[in-house]
């Protein structure tokens, strides 16, 4: 059996800032109950791993056996929460940077009495069903899981986006007696996450903000999945964590010195100044034949291994599933205790509402999802916009000062391009560690850094906080998106509202060239579920893309923006964006002989080529705006039908990304068909082929070769058909 | 005019392993030359600088100007490379991974003496012009630069990459008294690198490697484009790089001390056992009235302060572009040694190949991008491949297997996942520290930690290094190559070969949930312009692909491969690959009633309901698939029109991703509509609907609706009338 022993917890402190060196060899406190009982509960915890992974010889069983007293750490003594009810606002939040062993998360969820994690519940983990909430990774949409995660590296920094909420919300509504947010975050990796790029990024950013509610437990095992960790990972974490500005504290034995462990989490609870990073020396898949090693990371024991391992933890090795009404007791407390933080604080809320009845009333309708009343009204009406051409950047900068200043709601942010990107606003305040002198933690501004990837993670963090009170408002160029794409992805995954910034879209960029210049990466955008990539054409249907991005509580957004000067139109509709597309130049009742589809910047451009081809050609020439391509496809048939009539007209998409995509509306298209090029936009814009005179006279060429015979019409091409009309050839 | 003083060198290095300060306050060597021509060169450099941003008020001014004297020392004294020969294959590499500075790198080629870098090339720099080389950030096919940088953190990997294949080269080739590679990779960076992921995973990576003949050059201006760098990064940088195994030098006045520079320079050739970081303080824009700001970081100065800056520095204000002869003169020397340098290289290079006949033809085999002679033969045949079935990354496997292992020009690796990609094979060796005693730099098994970003990027720089000597094949599964994805971008922009192996393909990843299952992603990479994104069917498209893959020097690749197992079809054909589609069941000279395009797993599925379809409804079926839908984009017309008859029959794509992009070739879809799910991947395809019955059941009826009114044949659906036919509800 394996035993569990008290040691200590070592703890490090950078030397040259403090030097001193807390309670080497510290008491053991007296919460920890009696040994024999924990004994059992963390045996318990490993055998229930090991069974269930066997269950359907899948599955993570390593973890879940090697942290089973870190979790019992977590869940029994150091975490604070009620059960009954996992959205209590104040309750401490756990996140699990290190998915694949969300079985041990499940465990602990069902031991310390979350009602709908049952022990059938767990039972179904990789169980061949669809309605189990065991599922492969944690998903955000079960009770007690904060955030999905699994993707490596994310968790660390949705915590951090956790701990900047909790911050925020602290520093924005807390009074004398009344710590109305005062919690902790809890974050558990291994060191796949360490390993990642987004959470090393993480790391740098809540050092820098002295995150003092974060504290980062590292399960360090030693062992990764294709062996041991010096094969590829030989980093000195404790020095790089302290480098970047955090406590480092260690446990040696954190697979059994369940007293070590929750001392090292008491002291990380006093710290203050900096995040705190706890080393927790563990052995992955303890006390099975293949522990501490890469086989028992991600594949099930095998039944002889199974029994072995429980008949040297004193269970009977027949009998499965097995909890002891022991254990159920040794948790019960958790339940009466969260019942009483819950209602100690409910209590003084309401003596908070009171007292602060401004802030209390804000503070509830936040919690309630809702953005200050009558928002919408203070956007500019269209006749206000400015008439001359503005760049969409700025345009939305526009649009971002007139909702975003006056509603706590909003917490606003660039990786490194705040006046680049326009969200900046008079007055604002950063968000920053106070000493620093920069700002405040009630500031609503955010110093991401160049962290993209962290930026996004981190919001998903904030927007995930009592979902819908927090808006994040992200912004860099539109390219370095693609560093954050995964947690985009995410984001769509769980369904969080946000509002990405992304500027600099297409060929416009100009002079930075290629490496600068989005051509496939917004498809990639328009393909993922739940997700609103919205390019919009002028600064009205900026407005439009704002109210839907807002309204839409339940998608992330990207408004996709131009660095270079677009005219306003006559024909955009802030309430049209809704629709996905629709005409901004035509008779809707007229059939048109060419139908121009575009969208952003380029439909400018589009209605200049209508023009042309009415002057030159004599066409009836429709120009149809879809700035979200998804919304339309969510529309009627009817709708669709009546604004792209493509069974009647020729249709021609135009936009200076890739064409893929496009011949699902069109029948032509003019679009990228390499990488762009570094010059001035409007250079590049002829070069490419994107200048009105040249695009109506390659679709005037294109469709006299679709003229019916009968010289009437149109002999309208089918799918398989769709022709290129610009062959470039850049990089 | 600003001083340039003789300042120190401050060596840093780690307490805990050395302990040693070396040389604090060193003597300046004998080679920086007389000061006054040296003011003149840094001050030329600065005016330069300003007046090429000026000329076309854009670009960036700061770092020309601050980092003005590194650039000296590194291209005057510190570098060995021949101007005339930009490819000679032991020349060190300079990579300039802030490629936002990429002004400063082409004065540099110019200066130094680069034939094609004239001072007319360098006063195209942001001019309205589509012929000019002075890009927007550096391109790699360009003379001078190793690789296109700019996309931030990228160069930092790339040069990792660099120093990796000079590494294996010389480990491979290098005899006593012959050593064929000797060189030094010097990566540029400023902040914005350091803060973002992959350049922390490169910088962790080289460290682990312990790749000593890596010098990473810090332009430390403490300024960022939004302000002080503490605003929002905070790190202790010199700390950070030692506790990840760096070596770490200091200079204190790197706009001006060239001699402590140069010093710097010379220990940083001279340390062994660990890469060399370099913290050079400097001051942004230095000599502009805006200096050590963010407004000399990404704009011109503006004609006052550029005539300020050039009076301060003693020169002409109204001379534009101005070069004095002393400083061409100072640069002479550069290409009389390169000349040499290289000279003396090629006689060691004609006894080499002499001494060792056989390392030699094959040294320069790789040196002209050839693989070894015969290798498509060398695999299995069809009739050779498993019969049962078996997932392609197994079957990639084998063909790995096939050719790899004997020929040297192969680098391949894993981001952890080594035995799950099936990237490995007997008697390998890794790619190692020979003192860890896990391997040597000759391994060609790369362990590149969970760090996907940097391992692609890192792969680019190995692709890069004398193009096609080496073939980077990397592998992890396919939702992290997400990670990824700005690097894989930047290949495809590089049109780089490499090909990366993405095990675990679409909802057949099964239990591990919606986190890991690519919905989206994949039609990024079919989006992507240069890019092979290849999903084939089963054992035989796997060694089609394979060949296409390395035959194809101009793009790289991304295999996506199934987690579980497929059959071996009658109808696939490896030769057929490089179509990008083709019939594998069906007459192509009959027009079938309903034709199925499927991809990868879903061609087995394809085919068996093609076969209830004919079976249950008398339907002439047949089944395309399509592994690469940009090769068959590119065929002539009548090929597409002869696989996928649009016109005629009813065409429908079967792929569980989502449908964007599909509505190009077919009327109908059988897609994702959803993210996934967490269950076993043989549910999940019913649930989701992709099981032959249901598949034929709605495709059946579907096509019932397009019943031509006569009873005979069909109404063929046309654009803008796709139909999905399966809609899931999903995440």
């Amino acid at each position: 059996m394996s035993p569990i022993a008290t040691s200590t917890a070592h703890y490090h402190e950078d030397a040259s800032s403090h030097g001193k060196e807390l309670s080497k060899n510290p008491h053991v406190t007296g919460k920890v109950s009696g040994k024999e009982t924990e004994k059992l509960v963390i045996n318990t915890i490993r055998c229930l791993g090991a069974d269930l992974c066997q269950q359907y010889k899948g599955g993570h069983p390593g973890t879940v056996m090697g942290a089973a007293a870190i979790a019992t750490a977590l869940w029994r003594y150091s975490m604070r929460y009620n059960p009954a009810n996992p959205e209590w606002v104040n309750r401490d939040r756990f996140v699990l940077s290190a998915g694949h062993a969300c079985l041990l998360q499940y465990i602990m969820l069902h031991l310390s009495g979350y009602p709908t994690w049952t022990l059938d519940q767990i039972k179904k983990y990789h169980a061949p069903t669809m309605d189990g909430i065991a599922a492969g990774h944690p998903e955000i949409e079960f009770p007690g899981v904060e955030l999905t995660t699994g993707l490596l590296g994310q968790g660390i920094a949705n915590a951090v986006g956790l701990a900047m909420a909790n911050k925020n919300m602290a520093a924005t509504y807390n009074k004398q007696d009344f710590p109305l947010i005062e919690n902790k975050v809890w974050c558990f990796t291994g060191d796949g996450c360490l390993q990642e790029g987004v959470g090393q990024e993480a790391i740098s950013m809540a050092g820098h903000w002295a995150l003092d509610n974060l504290i980062l437990v590292y399960d360090n095992n030693s062992v990764t999945v294709d062996g041991n960790i010096d094969i590829c990972f030989t980093d000195d974490t404790n020095a790089k964590l302290q480098s970047m500005g955090w406590h480092v504290l260690e446990v040696s034995d954190g697979s059994n010195d369940l007293a070590a462990i929750v001392d090292a989490f008491d002291q990380a609870k006093k710290l203050t100044g900096k995040p705190v990073f706890i080393n927790i020396k563990t052995i992955i898949g303890i006390g099975s034949a293949n522990q501490n090693s890469g086989k028992v990371h991600g594949a099930a024991l095998g039944e002889d291994d199974v029994a072995n391992v429980k008949t040297a933890l004193g269970f009977d090795p027949k009998q499965k599933f097995f909890v002891d009404d022991k254990v159920y007791d040794y948790f019960k407390d958790t339940t009466t205790k969260g019942a009483q933080w819950e209602s100690d604080w409910n209590d003084l809320y309401e003596r908070y509402k009171k007292a602060y009845p401004k802030e209390g009333a804000e503070f509830q309708r936040r919690l309630e999802g809702k953005l200050e009343e009558g928002w919408e009204s203070k956007l500019p009406p269209k006749e206000s916009l400015p008439k001359d051409p503005k760049a969409t950047r700025q345009t939305s900068g526009i649009i971002l000062r007139s909702v975003v200043p006056q509603d706590n709601s909003f917490f606003v942010g660039s990786a490194d391009l705040c006046e680049s990107t326009f969200v900046n606003w008079d007055g604002m305040v950063e968000f920053q560690n106070p000493e620093t002198g920069y700002g405040d933690y009630s500031g609503r501004q955010v110093r991401y850094g160049i962290r993209e990837h962290a930026m996004v993670a981190a919001a998903n963090g904030l927007a995930a906080w009592q979902k819908g009170a927090i808006v994040p408002i992200m912004s860099s160029y539109f390219i370095f998106w693609l560093y954050a794409a995964p947690s985009l992805r995410m984001a769509a995954l769980m369904k969080l509202r946000f509002i990405a910034i992304a500027t600099h879209d297409s060929i416009g960029v100009g002079e930075d060239g290629p490496t600068h210049q989005p051509i496939a990466f917004p498809l990639f955008l328009r393909a993922l579920p739940n997700f609103n990539y919205i390019r919009p054409a002028d600064a009205e249907e900026v407005a439009g893309a704002w109210i839907l991005s807002l309204k839409d509580a339940e998608h992330p957004s990207l408004l996709s923006l131009t660095r270079q000067p677009v005219p306003l139109l006559e024909g955009t509709d802030r309430n049209k964006v809704q629709y996905g597309a629709y005409i901004v130049k035509g008779d809707e009742k007229e059939v048109p002989d060419v139908t121009l589809i575009a969208t952003g910047s380029e439909v400018a451009r589009a209605v200049d080529t209508a023009k042309l081809l009415e002057e030159q050609n004599g066409y009836r020439v429709r120009v149809v705006s879809m700035p979200l391509t998804a919304r339309f496809d969510a529309q009627p048939v009817e709708y669709r039908r009546s604004i792209i009539p493509s069974s009647k007209s020729l249709v021609v998409s135009i936009e200076p990304y890739a064409s893929f995509g496009w011949a699902k509306y069109a029948h032509a298209g003019a679009h990228m068909t390499s990488f762009g090029h570094s010059a001035p936009y409007s250079v590049l814009y002829e070069h490419f082929g994107f200048g009105p005179k040249n695009l109506a006279a390659k679709i005037s060429t294109w469709a006299e070769s679709k003229r019916a015979s009968d010289g009437k019409g149109w002999e309208i091409p089918g799918v398989g058909e769709f022709e290129e009309l610009l062959l470039n050839k850049g990089h």
